[in-house]
């Protein structure tokens, strides 16, 4: 970085986007780049010693996510376990030997998930997108309306990378289970009717689907990521997005649960994703999950503390603001509002003058300025998605960055707002997420104490 | 490792496996791991950087590669290259809106290449394996003969893993070519043929087809990898393979050339390759690559003439050897050789014993211990497979590394082959690989001179 840059004060609010490298886990990795740097594949001492860090991580997984070491996948990012699972079992699991079968999804997915779903659905597949509420959540109903004896997969996120909503991810998976227990006993009450048939070919789809698949690659540095109690059959996870590497992911993948590789070669993974394994990373991967369980259940409380810090001191000080997302199921370190009559973008860069890095959107839509369509999907107009920024907090926040925000931001709006050639009319009651709660400081009482804010 | 290790002389001899990390790269990628960490996505000043970051690799790789920067796609290995470079031809040129189409490709490819086109075969393409001869060379003729109208794609290694025979590249891209000059002549005479008709849908292929891939991930330590020389249309590389650091490889991918991806999200890498880019890893192969390019001539030389001292060593004093691939046109840092009555993984074993790391075919099949199917494809029969090692030599070996194998291993021969229940009477005339050179130490003057052995 330039000299200029050096000079200023940097407060990183953008910890959904990439997480800053954990030194403890940094040093965890470093023996394995230029010294046990052999190919785990190998047979030698060495080659055994690199296999055996890879074992070692896969442990420190498995007693997070509560499954069996073998039972995770690594692979070269949480998008690419995204369309492992879900290219992965459809692929699989396509009925009559044809790309025919359904897919369920939310309307919020991660762009991953979105993107290999129009792929999957240019092959033949058939893909149904719940809608969710303004409030960001979705319905388990609409996840049960929808399942037929086609659906080969249900993706739910735990919680999207804008709002950081929290999905009701035991409810669908109870549902799904309910639904496989009928088709189990529908299959068997079949059985038992063709008995005297010689061969026993039901027409009915294996009663092992519809699997239910959960990206939590956002949700799991502050939310519990236990796959039994979750009951999903896949779950995704990254490793840069809980102070471990970039460069490396993997998908819980239950046992029995049958995938098509979307990359093929060596065999490595169980088969499941061939390729050199990159032993740092999956090192750090290790270490990064094992250092956030300890800090989980404090580090939520903190950030959530700093985080309704920040947004009481934005709602005092600022007007005209509409929380994106859940009011309170939410990831404790999210906080997405649309700023009224400004434009995000020009506000990341003002912020960015001050040395404060937010966002606006997810990372992935960056480049392009789209407005988000997990923002849109929440109901909201084109005019509120556009003045929208997202503040994600993590181990390294403090009070003083928040306390620097507050100065900040305000100055920063009001500016902004002086030369906008916008100044929407807001109808209270017909805003969304609550307006109540978060137009200026009009908050009411009940609701404030509702939303827990305090002061 | 653990303490009895660290007593142990190490010498590496697997550099075709894994290299060890340059420590000028390590240096390199050091800022990006936990203080430029930002994500390149992102559109404040450090994401800049990091973005800056990553197309100063691509030029750096651009540079070595004689092509535009925009012409290399990261992904996060060699093997995810190839799946990209044939799946993604494959997929996007197939013909009639089907899975119909010729992929032709060398017996001797890597796994990678091997396993993509056994999945493509299962989705209806067709794939030819074009044999090669008992030197490990593939005849560009036999490239020609198999060439229809059909064909999207032709692969050829640039040299194979296990015996780093060079493949006549340049000769097989002309080849490519000429046979695509001829279509596009067929083409516009039909499309002067059917000028009177309104539409002039031609039933014939794109004439930019076949597309031209060649793997040099193993080559590119060493050999020419200008593209334009070498007239491919794709090219896959490999970072751990060239000093640089695990999880990242790419793919070159000429201007104009078609590819469906085979992971799909934010749309990063030009939208081939998505997933967060994994810039410390990025950074290490930019540099890994100009510091190679550096090295490429006097590296050569120097391990040339250490392979050379190794193999006139072990030829002078072990009997009953076999060469594997091609006496001379093979990279300068290959040597694999079968050494009869003795089994390769009984060899590895008792060679880690003395700190000495080789291997028996590549890395990725080590984990198996099946034939090589390289080895089978040279013609040689099982019981010479079996006794196969590769030493592969790299920037750190040393005259006293090649002695120290010199001292240990026909002792460890001697003993195995005292235990062996094989004792193979080896006719020399009908033996593979020109064994007159390589028998014992009764190589003939002729030879000797052939093959540059001095002493």
């Amino acid at each position: 970085m330039d000299q200029r840059f050096n000079k200023k004060r940097q407060v990183y609010f953008d910890n959904a986007s990439t997480t800053p490298l954990d030194k403890r886990v940094f040093r965890a990795m470093l023996p394995y780049f230029t010294d046990d740097f052999a190919n785990p594949s190998n047979l030698y001492e060495t080659g055994r010693c690199a296999r055996q860090a890879i074992e070692n991580a896969s442990a420190q997984i498995a007693a997070a996510l509560h499954c069996r070491p073998d039972e995770f996948v690594f692979t070269g990012s949480a998008t690419e376990a995204d369309n492992l699972a879900l290219a992965g079992a459809a692929r699989a699991h396509k009925f009559d030997g044809k790309n025919r079968g359904r897919i369920i999804i939310s309307a919020l997915e991660h762009k991953g998930i979105m993107s290999v779903c129009a792929a999957l659905e240019k092959e033949g597949f058939e893909v149904v997108k719940i809608p969710v509420g303004k409030n960001g959540m979705v319905n388990p109903e609409d996840v049960k309306k929808n399942l037929n004896q086609e659906t080969i997969i249900v993706s739910i996120t735990m919680a999207d990378s804008e709002t950081g909503t929290l999905q009701p991810i035991k409810e669908v998976s109870k549902i799904i289970e309910e639904y496989r227990s009928r088709k189990e006993e529908a299959g068997r009450m079949e059985e038992n009717a063709n008995r005297h048939l010689s061969s026993s070919s039901s027409l009915l789809p294996p009663r092992s689907l519809p699997l239910f698949h959960t990206d939590a690659s956002q949700a799991a540095a502050y939310a519990d990521v236990n796959v039994e109690k979750l009951g999903v059959d896949l779950m995704t996870l990254s490793a840069h997005k809980l102070r471990g590497p970039k460069g490396v992911g993997g998908l819980f993948v239950k046992r029995g649960v049958k995938l098509q590789p979307i990359i093929y070669g060596g065999g490595q993974q169980g088969k499941l994703r061939s390729g050199t394994e990159n032993v740092p990373a999956i090192v750090g991967f290790g270490k990064a999950i094992e250092l956030n369980e300890a800090y989980k259940k404090a580090g939520s409380i903190k950030v959530k503390k700093l985080r309704d810090a920040l947004q009481i001191g934005i709602l005092k000080s600022v007007k005209k603001i509409v929380l994106n997302g859940h009011p309170t199921k939410r990831l404790p370190n999210f906080l997405n509002i649309s700023i009224l009559d400004i434009e995000g973008e020009s506000l990341l860069l003002e912020l960015d003058e001050q040395g404060i890095m937010i966002n606006t959107g997810s990372a992935c839509n960056s480049e392009s300025l789209e407005p988000s369509y997990v923002l849109t999907a929440l109901g909201n107009p084109y005019e509120f998605v556009h003045g929208s920024i997202r503040f994600t907090l993590g181990a390294e926040t403090t009070k003083s960055d928040v306390d620097y925000v507050l100065r900040c931001l305000p100055k920063i709006v009001a500016r902004l707002r002086s030369i906008s050639p916008l100044n929407l009319s807001l109808d209270e009651r017909k805003a969304v997420s609550d307006p109540r709660a978060f137009i200026g400081n009009k908050t009411p009482h009940f609701l404030r104490k509702k939303l827990k804010i305090r002061n």
